[in-house]
């Protein structure tokens, strides 16, 4: 249920469509029907604006297909449903319980991102840019692709443009400076964000990887560099948060 | 110089008012007048519509009214000036040095900033909120707040109100959500920006901040805690740093 | 043999019916009864009043079956048992090798507990009420709920009511009063036993758990956020430790 | 003002003798009267039954004195109040800004604790003792009793009883079994708690304190140990908070 | 080959027997026999007294086997032969490729140590105790137990006697006294060792081992608790290194 | 009182010149003599015959002045006493206050020791050897060197021979193997114990030292550098206790 | 395509034998031949004068055969092409995949390098040495020295010379003089390089291996020994980092 | 005493001037000469063809003199003499104490660095350039610089050309790939040397700074970065190391 919803929800009440008492009921009801071992909080789409998203890792996928079934379940929404962090299983689960968005379910392997796209609306304003440094912090920057595009925004990437060779960036850098905002995806020294932030005068929301191996510590001299980076345009989410920069980057879109 | 005074500058060069190459030869000059012992990066304005800002700490009292001499001298800019983490003594020689902005000049000695308000033109385009949870976070606040301002933003702030007694903060839900942009100030525990988070649906920069003793370890555990926090729209800068929290949200805030 | 065993044998030996001698031997047998891999200590129940309780993990299913029957062979003894960190198969061998308490037995398959209820009678004073963040931290959660009540606690929980969502745990805020001690389990930023140590007048027991990824580092980050808690009445204890907290949350139910 | 005061209030209220609408009036002007720059929260010894407290730390001794005269100041409390974290310069500006209880006013150089005792009334139901290792943990336990006994508790101290000795801890023994809560000292290794919470039934605060050098980190390595003890019925608080601890040791001997 | 053995080398040198080129080139050869993977260092045997010893982990079965192989072809050695970090896998290989010595060979599951005893000897001059604390710290003290016997000490063990039952270790207080070195062996929090060196006057080897869970850290706790004991007769060595312990204890055991 | 002491006592009452209720009386009244703000432990030196040690860091001059007078106060004791981590300003008072050993006080700046020489018996059996590597090591090294000396035993040091040079280490491999015990001190990598345990075979106590900067972090480098030794007979105490380094080597150096 | 390459592509241009569009195309086309999954950088030979090399770990054999198969295809190219962090799978798939290099391709189990030698040129002037410190540290350095030889080193390597028996390397100390570069490859406590380069007169780059456990700490105690070194000529790559070692030392053998 | 001398002295040998006995007398005497508190090192010269190196930090302005003053006393000797990590007193010691030398040293108060340039000879082969990010990394840039020049090598430096304004870097590219080995100093994220790196194909030294707050941890951030750098033609030396960045350059640069 997004504001769109609760709006012509409000409206039938104003239109004495709906008893109140009843609209208080529903509305009680919807963000707490209860799984037994998660609560969907419909009421997020609400308040954020986002997709309905289910976080994979750590349940099972009957669990997983148990919870997309719901989201499905609720009258009236529209919106687009993302599982992060699955994997195949997962995917099959999804499918073989929610007979009817067969077709629209895809898995996309390479970031284990379930989609199920039920609406094509463009609701950000502008171009968000993911781009990242190296082939192995790409599955992070097609989570964040992903989630950007479902929930509504035009998104593009630009992959395997590492500092160390800077003419690489640099040949894009008009495209750059047309994005509304960007998603700065980067492991090992995490550089990226701080030359790609100097070179725009839009935010960039710099997600370190936890690619690497010794010294990178599973992505802490990323994410130390990025807390440190020369550029004022940049601020950091977590470890290999691909999601979370999406969501932020998607929020900002909207303003 | 910002991106007006640049657009005035090349209209001369349209108008055949000014020969391209002395164009050339002034930008080029402009953001390398060397001092000796740093280059103040004029562009940086142009590039990111910042106002001009000097970083105290570590430097003499003379080189920084040094620096703030030659923005001083920039024609054609009218940009406000910021000096963050500075002392006493700093703002004695910038005044001594530059009577021209004496009574321009102000000193703000809870955050140790100096600012020189030579224009008071609004360019952001909502409210930017700065919020705080201890009294021993303020500095980095106002720090943040300031900022803001000097950047042509409309700021305002609300401390002390930590997750520890959540009806403090919530009896002002409402000024919360008719901000743009809201900053999140909190050392200890840094709860703070993921109750902010979850009941507004705009971008919310966190400032983890240094306060607190033992296991907050210089701020730490804030910073830790942003990152790992449960709202999605949360973003985070490095600890204590009030100022980059207010660069971005102001170049948010001009989208 | 807990402190009711005591008072009888001791009674026991004031009536004439048991030789002093007899007395001492008996006392001193039980405790170290040889095992060959390790000491079971019957007197931590006389001396803290705990339930038996055997740490599955790093055994083979054969000790623990073994050391549950030593266990089960101390005559006079009511106390419940309980194994944490166990699996299916440490189940299976309890049961084999431990017929008569086969129907008592029970195995809970999200927290790893078994259990054998011999008594059901509640020696707490008050209620122990068990708070949790994210549907990742049910686990933990169910750990200590399963300990409080082996340990004679009345105890109920409420799941899935993490701080960005402040509405939810706020619509318990009448419930949560009512409880005598409270235990807190959240990973993440772990800023759940702030928020409810403000909103209750009871010890509240903070249980970080290792749920999260990147910079969470295996539950760090939420044990540094309640180390710093800005509530003065949370205490803590080790990462995914709910047994513990159950053990310290019982200890003061009885005062 | 505390439960007692409230209780009165609405007594008023029942009686007639108060306007519901004045009753509102005055809780909700009482705490937030806002001394600029920081909100002394009265409301808190409402809900956890604390004396008012300020955290020196940071503050000007003139903030401090200003802090204390608008506790003075409440009509019908008389708490208990106490300055921790203070200093001869902020005992000083106390005294010479609040006149009336001058001669009620002491400072205590060792744990830099400064106490205004109102009220000598006993709350608490039991005994609080604090146990200490070496001489350097003195000044946090000190705090921790000072603490305790400003809250209404009987509060004992057991100094100086590191666990390199430990027959000089077996001595006391049998006073430590009649404690109702006991909070724990430790720096170095931090072994003392685990000792402690073995030899009582009772459960036992721990505070690491940041005593000795190198590897000790500041009193990570007590934290750790404390955190990792061996002892169920210990829980722990963060480094050198010794008023953490007496805040959590009195609320428990309320129960 | 051990110091006896170069004695008789040289005697034989002194009467005649070996002419000193033929002597050089024995003693050149022997300590660098070239395995292709590792140079099998028969000289240390010689530099300090200890037995043969393989660190298992990192090799494959048919490298273990072929080292010990190599150290059984050295003439005139009797040296105990250890295998360290092994598994069966690695013993069945040794006993294949080792006829000889298929009898004297030995296989200890829970320490992972394969023992070939060629020699009962006793060189050290008083007794070794292994104390451990709890039963997950077994096989690091089994691992040191067998090094110490192995190097010709007479070795015995005390398991299971934590800090949070102190009265169990007091109960063999007068067993410690007789103990000419002590190796303590402990996870968690690491106390044992501060409590064992204030009850003897001799030296403490403190073993830190990984056990533990959460804050533990894999043994950081422990170790950073050793390093920090306030028993000023206390020294460390590496997590887990029980080999190493043992190393020391039986080089002190021979002064 | 050491064990010569504890011998006299007893043989005074084997005789029947002290009755045990005397003997008993005075024995518990040594060891706690209460100073008011800490347990001078005379047990300590009959425990592990160490002379009586005070640590002077965080006492005041007069603080440390008084507890070396309850020191001196004691009837036949004899130590050694030595105040560690001690300024001028602490001599100063020490002499001050206890006017009878103006003439055995000597303060040694270097290592900031203050050493009180009463009995020059050599009750070590062989010769310690303080190894330091560099020139910043100077003082920790004279810590235990001093230390040592004060224990009753023969000691000896060797500075400024790093592993960087390593020939100078090497001219003076002779020396090293007439060591019964070695002491070595370095900061920076902590390389010189594994160079040194290779070439003796004799125990080797590594005491790492907070010098260098940036990546030694206080030490840290030089402590796991020696924890992680690949010479099988070192051993590792804190970060610049020299103190402690002696104390085992004397516990050692006297078996 | 390396420098040569280059030289042979612009001689061309001026004998007007290649049209400068075409010679720009080529340039540009290049570089960039894209994969689909990563952008072979073909330029970097360029820039760097390395060998072609993939990076293998976390690539399926079926990408890395795809990416070596691109790099056979660039015409004029003979530079050597390397697979790091390879196993048995990947190169079976490059063997199929590739048929026209099948007996060039060689796999290096104990590396897990990938080579094929196209090349035979020696381009560096003196010789690279790799020593390495303990068995384990083997795998590493046969990285480094695969590497080397791949980019035109004559390469050569001492291995098993640790500290603990600095015999061993002095024996060699002849061998090491005639190095140009050296790089040093060593887990533990990382000391060799430090000794090393007490010895020579020439560059050493440290190589800090993840072997050892406990407080290793996956190779940081090497890494911050190494970063400490006390002699100065030695600099540190990243944990386990043998093939950027080799980078750099063939960089410095080229000048 | 350099190689030139060393030659110089054997050939006297050779000519029969000097007596063999007596140079072996003054090759001993000369690298062992002692001032009491530190062994002055004159054959690391000889060994690695450096300047005389004095580090000033925590020694007396005195003990420097004195150093500085035996270097002088060095007969033959006309090796370049610097001092780091000093200040305007040890300055002025060193003048007092070697009149002789008054006008040749030089104090520089920006990087804390003493030079007495007795020699102008350039040993080195090319030229070594130092790149720095901000104005805070230039005293260490400076230290790395005049180093540099005191061992004889053609020495420039580029300030001010962090990554962030990458523009700045990019326009003295040419400068760049005039070195033959670069020195890269920068804070924050220590970004620079991968992009440095990536732009050049000769050595690129890194040294990270300490500059920078809060996340900087004191230069750990840097350093990360640095060791994960995407370029592979750089290596690390410690963080504020710009003396050891000299050595390694210099060392190179001989080659």
């Amino acid at each position: 249920m997004n504001e769109q919803n609760l709006r012509e929800l409000l409206d039938l009440v104003r239109l004495g469509a709906l008893p109140p008492e009843r609209a208080v009921a529903r509305l009680k009801h919807l963000p707490f029907e209860d799984l037994g071992f998660a609560k969907v909080d419909h009421h997020r789409a609400l308040r954020q604006g986002y997709a309905e998203v289910v976080f994979g890792k750590g349940k099972t996928p009957e669990q997983v297909a148990e919870i997309v079934k719901s989201m499905l379940r609720q009258k009236g929404s529209r919106q687009n449903i993302l599982v992060t962090r699955a994997d195949a299983k997962m995917f099959a689960a999804v499918r073989r319980a929610n007979a009817g968005v067969k077709r629209l379910a895809k898995f996309h392997p390479l970031s284990g991102v379930i989609t199920i796209e039920r609406s094509r609306e463009i609701t950000g304003k502008g171009q968000i840019f993911v781009v990242s440094a190296g082939t192995s912090d790409i599955p992070v920057a097609e989570e964040a692709l992903l989630t950007a595009r479902a929930m509504g925004n035009r998104a593009e990437h630009l992959y395997d443009v590492g500092v160390a060779g800077i003419h690489r960036l640099l040949e894009h850098r008009e495209k750059l400076t047309q994005a509304r905002v960007i998603i700065c995806v980067a492991g090992m020294e995490g550089a990226l964000p701080s030359v790609v932030g100097g070179l725009v005068a839009v935010p960039v929301i710099a997600v370190p990887t936890s690619t690497g191996y010794g010294a990178s510590f599973g992505g802490v001299a990323a994410l130390l560099g990025m807390l440190n980076s020369c550029a004022s345009n940049v601020t950091v989410v977590n470890i290999d948060n691909g999601f979370g920069a999406a969501c932020v980057a998607s929020c900002i879109n909207r303003l």
